[in-house]
């Protein structure tokens, strides 16, 4: 699946994931959305500390790659939900991976000679 | 493995994995270093666009946090080599499944039906 011989320039699927999953915010998005349906004021709750302009970019910029859509009920106030694409349900096994990556970062903090 | 209701502060494992793969750089530099031992020059020649101060620092970052490790030939001029630690081959997952994720990104910039 992977070939660390191909050369990776600008169509190399690896940077093309990187642009998507920069920064991680974008990844902690992903991360709640994996758990079903959420209203924007549920992300704000969940991911502590992003501010909510930045929520705002990160859900505008996957809305216009195709990852996530967006519902807007007419309530008052409005209600607007935000549901991963089938797309966007496809960086499942990135954020899987990143959770076990994590934890073993995680234990090597703990127990410093683990890893060498 | 993946627990999306589980909270996600500061001792998340997912945020952990993105505070280390933030940027497209690091996930660039594992990517060449999956594939075997580099020199510093042929990291900056594989990754196209990365300036020397950046993937110094890069390089840097994931030395100091045990992932990688330097080694110096004392020959004239130096020759510098990296190498993944055993914590650091345990990003392989990770980028594996970019590879993947990033693919299906692209499929559908050719085929914007898929993944509605």
């Amino acid at each position: 699946m992977l070939d660390p011989q191909a050369d990776c320039t600008f169509d190399c699927p690896v940077a093309e994931a990187a642009s998507v999953l920069d920064g991680k915010w974008t990844t902690l998005i992903f991360r709640e959305l994996l758990g079903g349906t959420k209203r924007y004021s549920q992300l704000q709750r969940a991911i502590v500390g992003i501010s909510p302009r930045m929520l705002a970019m990160r859900l505008n910029d996957l809305e216009s790659r195709g990852l996530v859509a967006k519902a807007i009920y007419p309530t008052v106030p409005p209600k607007t939900e935000y549901t991963l694409t089938t797309l966007g349900h496809s960086v499942e096994p990135v954020i899987a991976a990143m959770a076990q990556f994590g934890s073993q970062l995680q234990q090597r903090a703990i127990n410093p000679s683990h890893g060498e």
